[in-house]
């Protein structure tokens, strides 16, 4: 029987962290490990370019949940020390993958196979690669870690190479009911509903401004189909109590 | 003197974990603590909205750095329960703040005073507003913590109202190089650039496509405005040596 599966994502980047950079992978691999796999995101962490905190890390979250996600810090250059922080965190050596090197080698030819390109190549010993349709350095998986580079769209064309390394879980239905009111209209109501309903569903409620208009989005999340179409039932009772418009759902 | 002054940030909401809603606070207030207030941002970390889980993250953080700001959960709905928490995490009360309930009790009316929107008045004991001039709601500070609600518009609005009860620290300077080149063809030199100004400069080099065109944004950033321009001076002796074209200093 399926069971419910989570990850955490462990961003690594100090231009992530600084603000330079808006992060774009979260919401991305997020999103993508919910509707495809089934499983759920608990925590979410973004960390400087430190191999002493990116070690702790990656020890903390690879235990803690059923698998870690980790982006950024593995290209050629010198603030590239995932795969080796990798290594030390799991007390395995950080040697060239045999397969990693011949696929670098083969993509930029001997003669321009440079050192950069080459320490590309190099991951703790039992890694499984992740194949990278788009720039040909694979990222990889160690334990129950798997390491994917940080430009979004590099990381969003390897990510359906990560399935077949990942046990699904319970699919995670959602809906999505966008009313035209504000929250402390449906707040009192929603609480109750939730409780209710607390072992078996997520109800979430978030204002919006769309057109000059107010309103709410109330999305509820659940493994249970039933369960979750009761209390949209019970959401509807309550749009129709209120007369509250209903802009989508 | 001034000295380095650090924070964490501690996003709270189901909507950003599970993907469906894309982050804008992370990079807005860490952006503006870097600019504005010469605090560096250290550790963000996102969390799912459980009393349990924010409490233990709250005394964590809070204890590891200088300052802490939480988004969101600061609304009307049975899912806001950051203000509780917080008040738990610190062991004071959870109690209606005089001045947020007048500032609430005037926005609103006396008459549409409803209990949800009162329960936004509700904040932990010896808590200080932090005044919201687009939806009047205030966020607060409850010890070195500085609870902001997660709709970016309104956080936005906020911000500078934060100023006040920050020490400021040391100013954060920080140049971007764009370069036409790829990150390997500079990889070996940035490195021997970075083991030389280990302690003053940290220097991060980003991989962009823009127009077509591979090239590597490389990023410094010291409080030392000297050792920083030392070390553009050798990154342009680079950029001379090997022939590489500027897009944008």
């Amino acid at each position: 029987m399926k069971k419910k599966v989570n990850a955490a994502i462990l961003i690594i980047g100090n231009e992530i962290l600084s603000g330079r950079t808006q992060d774009k992978n979260i919401a991305f691999i997020s999103s993508w490990l919910n509707t495809k796999c089934g499983i759920s995101v608990n925590e979410v962490k973004i960390i400087p370019d430190i191999e002493k905190i990116i070690i702790e890390n990656v020890r903390l979250l690879s235990k803690k949940f059923n698998y870690l996600f980790t982006t950024g810090g593995i290209g050629p250059t010198h603030d590239d020390i995932t795969a080796q922080s990798i290594a030390k965190a799991f007390k395995v050596k950080y040697e060239f993958h045999q397969e990693a090197y011949e696929i670098l080698e083969k993509y930029y030819g001997k003669k321009n196979f440079s050192d950069g390109r080459k320490k590309m190549a190099k991951m703790p010993r039992g890694a499984k690669l992740i194949y990278n349709p788009s720039s040909a350095a694979p990222g990889f998986m160690t334990k129950n870690v798997l390491s994917l580079p940080g430009v979004p769209s590099i990381l969003n064309s390897m990510i359906e190479n990560c399935k077949k390394y990942l046990i699904k879980g319970l699919k995670i239905h959602s809906k999505t009911v966008s009313l035209y009111t504000v929250e402390s209209n449906i707040a009192k109501n929603l609480g109750k509903i939730q409780k209710k309903y607390k072992k078996f569903v997520d109800i979430g409620s978030y204002p919006f401004f769309r057109l000059g208009k107010i309103g709410v989005a109330v999305v509820t999340r659940s493994t249970s189909l039933p369960k979750l179409k009761s209390v949209n039932k019970e959401l509807m009772q309550l749009v129709k109590l209120k007369k509250i418009k209903i802009l989508k759902i």
